[in-house]
């Protein structure tokens, strides 16, 4: 039976070692935490992650590297970002293979897709692989916006395309794909300063790297939601909210590995072209993680 | 003292006769049953009212029936939405000799308008009347976009601007909103799919043109919110979302007044170059309102 | 038979006095200066003249003012850039009456308007008059954006809109045009960095504010254009070209009136909301304009 | 020396055999076509040439097999479309190892780049290569878009980069650039509907897929624009812009190897999850192809 994924799902950082190469020993340790720290689901290379930037040794790697830390203690679910169907179902047997208990997929473009393009390359991935596909809408990274008539539709046709991860900031997508299936497709929010309002509209979970620095708020929210207490979720929520908002104003794998340093914690930086976090924004977001503390 | 806006703010249309004059026996109407029905304020000349449609002589005939059919039951706002600080200015001092309790005031581009000039904007008016002002932000209408962080600066530098409207269908910017006045500012929503998520962040009120056609879900969601019963409240919104999703795809005077008709209430057509609901948007709304009654 | 409108199309700003009327000796001579420059046509009321800014007593008495001081030594063709149909049709007939060679129609928006609300408006308006009407393409200013398709049909049936002007500064739906009217339908350019670009694709004429500061150069682009000496209309366009950045990014009445006053003609300011240019701005135009005397 | 890029910039989709592969035959035979049929350089491995979607595997096999079947002809540009700067370096390397003449650089986001990183990604790559380096801006396909402020900066501060190509569809950029580097660095219009536009406007070339399926056009556009015979380059433009406006509406590869199916060559698929031209299309495209012929 396939594990749920409810509550906190926490985007580990892919770290790199001096040299640029994978350092799955941080790697290991950075799941530890958050494990250790109560997060409900471990969502490795996902858009935290740079899974887009890694080779597919790399990639392989850091999957096995994650599947083997968290051994089995919460569900993984492991990210793909592949311009090619090829890529992308290689990717997705790798994982399968590997253990992983989901996939989630990012439909990425080059030459825009249009909706018949969309289906058919989750049927494709679908098809290679029995393992849950979580489906990533993310126009802002992927170039591909799916509306949620698509959506709703791959996840009536694809039969293991069974739960939803939406970045968009439109919340009333969320309550539009709802309606369209008649909340049977668990959603997950991908828009770090939408959590309360995705929570309170039904989403099942929150995908987010926030758990890398700071997983209490994130699980202090979401238990304050599964309690019906809104009025200590919000004001959990506001806490939280400047982190969300920095870490989203930055980029994820940029502002998350600034801040593990400062706690640390040295996960190396971003790859090229990304560039390590500058003074000004270091301030700022030293200011941040301090006041989370008071 | 003022009166507090608080709660479902509900939006007449501006009712016409056949020759496209005002009907003042109807809006009286309409008034006398959304107050009736438990609304907590009364808006007349909003978007929905075709404020912006009007000439002078029959904006001040609207707001004068208006504020006569209210009666001091609930409070009024009257919202004005001109291309020119003056006019603006003329229309706020009239209504408040003719007695609201507030102005709405949108500021209207042709050329684009900067930060300095909009703040003037509103300072020019608060100058000219004592009444308060609530701000209203409708980008979509409007073509001026106020970000956050002008909205903050304009409630902080021009003290009879207590009170702002929302209507972005940017959850995100209530919630910087808060941050930057430190809640001291009551922000309604107005963007109506958000409802049920802007209660929720701490909307003091719900703007809406709803209760034209259905006033008693909009209070129901607003009770349950109140009394902190959030799956009661999810559940109502669910149930009123097809209603809001359809008077704002099509518009909100083109589905109202069409909504009317279908309620035995003839309160004329919007004024050209909108038109009168088509036939099949006429179907789906019929359907949509169908719905509502089981 | 109707004058043929071709070449420059000079856009006169609307001069206001000190206590902010209408200035109709300053317009006269504005009028004046232009057309002794040589330009090929007078548009007043445009965007440049803050048409959508006057009341109906104000709009009115520039059109008197403008139609008297041409004086038929060249077309004129007067803005209306109203909200309603109603009105539209009002400023059309009282320009007919006038004298105007042509009215030049925006459709402006509040509410959305679809395709079939686009075309009646111009139908309606076109039945007012018997004088040929300009469709004028602008969604920056007036929200409603109408595609080759829209504005190709509404040529097609509605008989006496016999003209386009297109300002979305998208050069391809110049050429969508041409090709859905088969180049029957003159268009003229209202997107003044793309005027070289527009007048080699075809264009009939250049609708421009420039001339309010600077008449020699358009004049020589368009003389050069029509004698097939594309290098120098190439090398005119250069040198006017930071004039015509700088007045569509600043906004054409304010950069305007502030060069007229660079040049000692006192047109007064924009109207509010609309500020007088600022110090930057007017030290950033000074040198645009000394630079156009080298 | 570095040969000169001028005039018809021809790219060459990348062809498959039936089961996926690279099909070197035919790609050098698509290159001999063009080379016979007059165009001025050749540019493998762009957009058109599905760079984006090989593995570095087929990338150097196309790159290798392209240099070989151009045999310096005339000077060949291999673009490059990477999201790291790792792998850009590795392949920029292997191009200039392999004899290319230039190599056109187009920066890919999946996390946005601010303007240094794009500066360091493109400085790190021109450190790599002693080759002339294309900057290539193309924000629909590759989520970076750089400003001609920023361009100008490159150009300024990283040698070798001493080409520019612009497909934004915006010709005012083009024209900025111009007067941002005083005209000293050479523009090439990657923007096929804007063709006669940008090199009416100074492009010293066109970047085009169109020559795959009729070279003929466009080389006789270029012909006239350098002969300054503007009539006959416009209504050369015009015969052929249907054909521009169907290649991009639907997407280079896809269009262009269903177009050379209709020639009797089979260049194959595109790749998953890129699929062919579907039944609607291809009847569209044979007859845009017909007119050609007439």
């Amino acid at each position: 039976m396939t594990k749920q994924f409810e509550g906190i799902i926490a985007y580990p950082v892919t770290p790199f070692t001096a040299n640029g190469a994978i350092d799955t020993a941080m790697l290991k340790q950075l799941i530890d935490r958050m494990i250790d720290s109560g997060v409900h689901a471990i969502a490795p290379l996902g858009s935290t992650g740079e899974s887009a930037y890694l080779t597919d040794d790399e990639w392989e790697l850091a999957t096995e590297t994650s599947i083997a830390a968290v051994a089995h203690r919460v569900p993984t679910v492991v990210g793909i970002s592949e311009l090619t169907t090829a890529s992308s179902i290689r990717r997705a047997r790798f994982a399968e293979r590997a253990g992983v208990d989901a996939v989630m997929v990012l439909p990425v473009s080059y030459w825009k897709l249009n909706d018949a393009e969309v289906l058919d390359h989750y049927a494709a991935i679908a098809d290679a692989v029995s393992v849950p596909i979580m489906l990533y809408n993310n126009p802002a990274t992927s170039g591909v916006d799916m509306s949620p008539e698509l959506i709703a539709r791959i996840c009536r046709e694809v039969s293991n395309v069974t739960m939803v991860k939406e970045s968009t900031g439109d919340l009333q997508r969320m309550h539009r794909l709802l309606q369209l299936t008649d909340g049977t497709v668990p959603f997950y929010n991908g828009s770090n300063p939408l959590a309360f309002a995705a929570l309170n509209a039904g989403a099942a979970g929150w995908c987010t790297a926030a758990p890398n620095l700071n997983a209490e708020l994130p699980l202090a929210l979401y238990a304050a939601i599964r309690r019906g207490d809104t009025e200590l979720a919000r004001a959990t929520f506001e806490r939280v909210l400047p982190l969300l908002q920095f870490i989203v104003k930055v980029g994820l794998p940029t502002s998350v590995k600034a801040g593990l340093r400062m706690q640390q914690i040295d996960a190396g930086e971003p790859r090229l072209p990304l560039q390590p976090l500058g003074a000004q924004g270091s301030e700022q977001l030293r200011a941040v993680l301090a006041a989370l503390q008071n």
